[in-house]
């Protein structure tokens, strides 16, 4: 029942998933069984015997406050999805829905992995190598240093297992790249991450510090901030980039003949730059950290970006990057306490 | 001596200015005096009686530590540029160089105006009706709520004085618009402002929090946050700009006879765009709340960068802007004081 035009993205969405996931066993659909049942038969994939539909009576608005709605409403698409991972009658939720709703309900049911303090959504950003990881993104707007090393380690294996970057490298968003830039929050995580560099520890090549340049036009697969700044740098990246799209179009509808039959010969470039663009590409942002799979996905995602973040999903499960985060934790977290002591 | 490709690029400002700054009266390059004075010959303005070219012997590389370098090196062009504005030499300050020296110099020898607390760039983007003002893009990486106050009022004056928005919507940078969205740090920040704005001390519009989007397609005048913050959301968006920009040559490059003569037919249109998105339109950012006025420009500053630092340099003097935010300081800093408290 979650995103701007739910349920319909939805069940679009359950439809690509059911023809091209092909490690798919069962897909739940959580929300209004009338409702979505009627959809799903007018999709064509009410009789799907992978498909179930689940009830929930409850939906959480776009604008309710998140752990509010975990508390209050249990019966919520939201609340009994986690329920079911938690349960483990599924390997994942998938929502786009309230992203601070989704945060709450999968950090409170789920709980954290064993030796991870915090949650942090890790955003993947179009890169010239592909994709760069940007973590925190939102979901911990205060962070400490040390939660930093944990993104780190996180995004760093997902890197690994998903994007299929053996050794990745990994900077600290900073405002400049010389090793003395830096607020003291920044400086602090730099400083932990240096450390556990020198004792080899990190399962990652840490670079350092970095900046916006580095994000898009370096070899750069991982960059850690706290929950505020990278959900600021991320919709600032989103937004100027849509501004970008738009002056451009008013220049081809305000220039005459010539840009407008430009445009059209254009049409494959503009296409291929929007495809690198799009949010649908990625489909969601897992939420790392979690005792379980959780996919935060756009609110504005179509059927596309279901489809990717059902596979996000089943690439986080297939390669039990989990199992992996607290592994390397537990080899960390003794110096790591040490070195902030 | 200051910038990337210097001096040539400041020579050829130099050109720009004298030949299209009608309000200027005296302009003192500053630098190794052989050096300048030859380039100066060579580019025909070396006879300006307008033009005084003043020796400086050192010269603060880009990669030195800016307090450092004001320290170490009384002689450089830097020191001696700010120095003549602290004696009333000149009127502004204008460099193309070491962005932390030029802060430091100018904070440490021009000294704070009375009432305000810490300096602050401010940064003007593009947006859909303007200019937008970024405030602190660098100077302060470690800010105090207070400060964002100060912040506001500075660039929501520049806002007034040289980009003539009467009355300026002024927003806090955070993670989400709702009221309740923010850390720590924001939160405070905004809750001054509305106390403020809800005694009727403040020279704007006070619009509660902003993120990306309100940024490049709102009204929005001011967005204020941290230096650490707003460099990184500075850099990340003209990271991103300039990527898009690589991306969509390179899908001219690959992609055969059609892209390529589409994008002839688009001339105009990138054109407009490339100045429009282009950081010379604005040639420098001030460094507000110092007693001054002092102009950071980019080290990739051409001619015409030079010549709009200049533009804003003449703005922001014939406006007595550092009055007018003596005078609204007065009036807000015993309440802020007392609500900071």
């Amino acid at each position: 029942m979650g995103g701007d035009d739910a349920p319909r993205i939805n069940i679009e969405g359950a439809v690509e998933v059911l023809s091209k996931l092909d490690s798919l066993t069962k897909l739940f659909l959580v929300g209004d069984e009338d409702i979505l049942k009627k959809q799903c038969d007018e999709a064509g994939i009410g009789a799907d015997s992978r498909l179930e539909i689940v009830h929930a009576p409850e939906v959480v608005g776009m604008c309710e406050s998140g752990l509010a709605a975990v508390r209050q409403k249990r019966n919520s698409s939201m609340s009994i999805s986690v329920d079911m991972v938690k349960k483990g009658d599924a390997d994942a939720v998938i929502s786009a829905g309230n992203t601070g709703a989704a945060v709450a309900a999968s950090t409170i049911k789920l709980r954290l992995l064993e030796g991870v303090e915090r949650a942090g959504i890790v955003s993947p950003l179009p890169s010239i190598h592909g994709y760069v990881l940007v973590s925190d993104t939102g979901a911990n707007p205060d962070a400490k240093p040390r939660h930093l090393v944990a993104y780190a380690v996180m995004s760093a294996l997902m890197a690994r297992y998903i994007y299929k970057r053996p050794n990745p490298n990994v900077g600290v968003m900073s405002n400049g790249t010389e090793e003395c830039k830096g607020s003291e929050f920044s400086l602090k995580a730099f400083s932990l991450l240096r450390e556990l560099n020198e004792r080899g520890l990190l399962p990652f090549n840490f670079t350092g510090n970095c900046e916006g340049h580095d994000l898009f036009e370096t070899e750069l697969d991982v960059a850690v901030t706290d929950g505020f700044t990278g959900n600021i740098l991320l919709k600032s990246v989103e937004a100027v980039a849509k501004a970008y799209t738009n002056w451009i179009k008013a220049g081809i509808m305000g220039g005459g003949f010539m840009p407008k039959m430009g445009a059209l010969c254009m049409r494959s470039v503009f296409r291929g730059l929007k495809e690198r663009m799009s949010a649908d590409a990625i489909g969601g942002c897992p939420l790392m950290g979690v005792n379980g799979v959780s996919i935060i996905a756009h609110g504005s995602a179509n059927a596309k970006a279901i489809l990717n973040a059902c596979r996000m999903a089943a690439g986080m499960v297939r390669n039990n990057v989990n199992a992996h985060i607290i592994e390397t934790m537990a080899r960390i977290n003794p110096v790591l306490k040490e070195l902030d002591a």
